[in-house]
């Protein structure tokens, strides 16, 4: 638990002189395993969290310099107290950290508005595999003198050096925001519902997720208590919140008026809009307590995965019949970042009949295979925001073209020629 | 002249086993010799204009897939056709190309609210300096599955393989535009301006472009009978296009209420608003005349380097001061994307003073020497948006800490062992 960017180089230097193998950790919340000493080998555990210095906020320039182990609600606050915003949102904001987000080049719910972790990260700072210190943190919009190198610890999942710190782009403060739940007859209507509404208000869109039927049915019947604002009688659900910075812009209004134009246009079949605060939070306690729900109703086998927005509309009932058909006493439901093309198809197997931690991992393997097969069909990603770790890692070699792996091992090698990055992770370990 | 990807590998392959170098060539609009053989070894000039087909369209995931020798306007006249827009736009809108805008990761007038062809990117397709052909063409919003290698390729300036195709993000068409020309009392102001604009009215702004008093007077001189739409006593003047997609969006009356809101603050001197899209055009002609004029007016050395927005009101003075001292007849005007830190610095030099070559190259390296050393000074970059290519390579490897430099090496190392593409180009060659 290195404290500064010196101790980070020092204790980098020692393991590479030593053949000790280094994994990078953050808030510990990535979701493949990312964090984890694989074990195969000797590793050190490096985690950033007291690393949690915020150097810097330039106001004027729209950005923060924050180290690696900075949180995400921390950060978050820091801007808003500056009267700005750092949009990234993500279930796990209260403990993950920036070193993790930018490693993972983490997404969330703003990614619709926003951009993930990539589009928001202007610098890094990084202790690269032989310990020595790059200083990359610029604060520049623009910046066209040489190759981009950021973008190379931005997603490695911490395989080519340790993040010590980033600068990150910060937005004008939200001053209005309005709530919608809104049913609707299908995928393509969620994605028809999408481009009317961004002609509609353009980027003022601040959130827009997808929930199947089967999935709130889950959420109300574990969820502790929470209740649906509406009839549940349609197959999907959307929940939208539109929000501005300027103070003028009556968000509730424009809301209502551009779903009465939905309505007419059949793009909607029903919708409810949040009178204030507390109705709006319960419409969106409805989205976050989908991972604690499905945990109480089964064992739940969880997808990350992405195809082309023009494709969700095939791609939803073909895996869900797929594994309807190849895994016994599996129901399956959907929620999810519509507008990024990124739904996850989750399956919620009963525990009467899946009992023993084998009977499990097979489904969860037939279910996984059933799911990035047929998003791979579709030209889609195994992994849309959670990355590789160590979870996937054979899967992304039998998905990935050779010559993309090759390219990637082209570039672990040139800055990791001994592999003591976090070894075993995205690519096979040697 | 390839016609396709294949004859690009064939002609890569062959070109690879003969030791023979390649320089990638698109609209050839490249303003710092990136696309010119060098000289110094024997290279085939590998021009894609043939190259120019739209292979495909998807609207519903607002994308499209160009070939590298599509011509920028006609990108955006495809997607203008689907109800879309392709929102890229810079002066040689007419003849640069998609290989050249990705490999050169451009920027323009719309960085501001899309961000530069980085964030336009959605997939690369290239054929690699061994002659093997990469398809990368993924139309997704989100895939963290592995390093994200179309990265390298965007702003490599041809160093690391040949594009041959990308896929764009496209946007909804806009409806509505206004724009207004407005006096203010200095580069500070101007900021100030768009932080308050940005509060008023979120991402509308569609451009946001600063004109020094001195620029304006040299467009109205040389410029072939443009006008001023108002009284020329301010230092600088920002030209502000409003845009939005939605039809109801009153953007004339917007820009009246927030031009008065801002007046009030003291934040504008004065301020006129297009009330007809001829009136508009007049107000952008001063914009889009600056190079030709500037031309007209004298010997010009003109710069693209940036700095952290809030740094802008601090360097402009420090670089014109510095110029005007330590350059004999050199008077100072300054352009650009200030909303992104990106101004240029232009030198006029009086043609009766500066008359042999000699003159001119020792002057020009005198300005360039005084505004770089002053952007790096403020942590800015010497190249925002126009890159490297031949003309910088020097300067580079002055002002790049040396450890970025052997990143830089080692990613080109990895890709292009042979030293094959475009040598000579952003790094030495060998
Ligand atoms: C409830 C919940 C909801 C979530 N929702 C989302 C979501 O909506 N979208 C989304 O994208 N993700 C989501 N995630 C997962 C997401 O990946 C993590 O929350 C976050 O990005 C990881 O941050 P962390 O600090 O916890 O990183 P860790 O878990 O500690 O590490 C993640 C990876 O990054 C590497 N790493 C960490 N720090 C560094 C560093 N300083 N330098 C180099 N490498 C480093 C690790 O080695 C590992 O490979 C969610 C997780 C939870 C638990
Ligand atoms: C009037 C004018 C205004 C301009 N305004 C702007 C501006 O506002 N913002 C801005 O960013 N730029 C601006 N530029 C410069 C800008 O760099 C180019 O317009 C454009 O990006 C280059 O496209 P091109 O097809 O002409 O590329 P070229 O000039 O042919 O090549 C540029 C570089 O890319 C490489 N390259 C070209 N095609 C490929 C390929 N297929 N694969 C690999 N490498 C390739 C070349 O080797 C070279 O290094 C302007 C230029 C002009 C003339």
């Amino acid at each position: 638990m290195p404290g500064s960017t010196q101790e980070v180089a020092t204790l980098v230097k020692t393991c590479a002189a030593m053949h000790v193998a280094i994994v990078p950790q953050g808030g510990n919340t990535g979701l493949t395993g990312g964090a984890v000493a694989s074990g195969d080998r000797p590793a050190v555990l490096l985690n950033l969290s007291r690393m949690n210095r915020i150097r810097e906020i330039d106001a004027a320039n729209n950005s923060l310099t924050a180290e690696a182990g900075c949180i995400l609600a921390n950060v978050r606050e820091a801007a808003d107290a500056q009267e700005r915003q750092f949009p990234l949102l993500l279930g796990s904001v209260g403990s993950c950290e920036i070193g993790g987000l930018v490693s993972t080049n983490a997404g969330g719910t703003g990614v619709l508005r926003y951009g993930s972790m990539r589009e928001l990260v202007l610098g890094v700072e990084a202790v690269l595999p032989d310990g020595s210190v790059w200083d990359g943190l610029r604060a520049l919009r623009k910046d066209n003198a040489g190759y981009d190198l950021k973008q190379l610890f931005i997603g490695a999942e911490g395989t080519l050096g340790v993040v010590t710190a980033a600068v990150l782009k910060l937005f004008p403060r939200l001053s209005v925001c309005a709530t919608a739940m809104m049913a609707l007859s299908g995928v393509q209507q969620a994605v028809d519902l999408l481009r009317f509404m961004q002609g509609q208000v353009g980027n003022r869109i601040e959130a827009f997720e997808i929930l199947s039927h089967r999935q709130i049915e889950i959420v109300l019947e574990h969820g502790h208590g929470l209740q649906s604002p509406m009839a549940l009688e349609a197959p999907f659900y959307v929940l939208m919140e539109l929000a501005d910075s300027s103070p003028q812009w009556d968000a509730g209004a424009e809301l209502e008026r551009k779903l009465e134009a939905a309505l007419e246009r059949g793009l909607v079949l029903d919708a409810v809009v949040a009178s204030d605060g507390a109705k709006a939070d319960r419409i969106w306690a409805l989205r976050h307590n989908i991972s604690e729900s499905n945990k109480r109703a089964g064992f739940t086998v969880s997808n990350d995965t992405s195809v082309p927005i023009s494709r969700l509309a095939q791609f939803i009932p073909l895996v869900t019949g797929r594994i309807e058909q190849q895994v016994e006493g599996a129901s399956v439901c959907h929620a999810g970042h519509i507008g990024d093309g990124n739904i996850h198809v989750i399956a919620v197997l009963s525990r009467a009949l899946y009992t023993t931690p084998e009977q499990c991992e097979a489904a969860a393997a037939r279910v996984n295979l059933i799911v990035h097969e047929a998003s791979v069909e579709l030209d889609g990603s195994i992994s849309a925001e959670h990355g590789i770790g160590r979870m996937h890692v054979e899967r992304l070699e039998r998905f990935k073209a050779p010559i993309e792996l090759q390219m990637m091992r082209a570039v672990k090698a040139a800055f990791d020629p001994q592999g003591l990055m976090n070894p075993g992770k995205i690519l096979r370990a040697g």
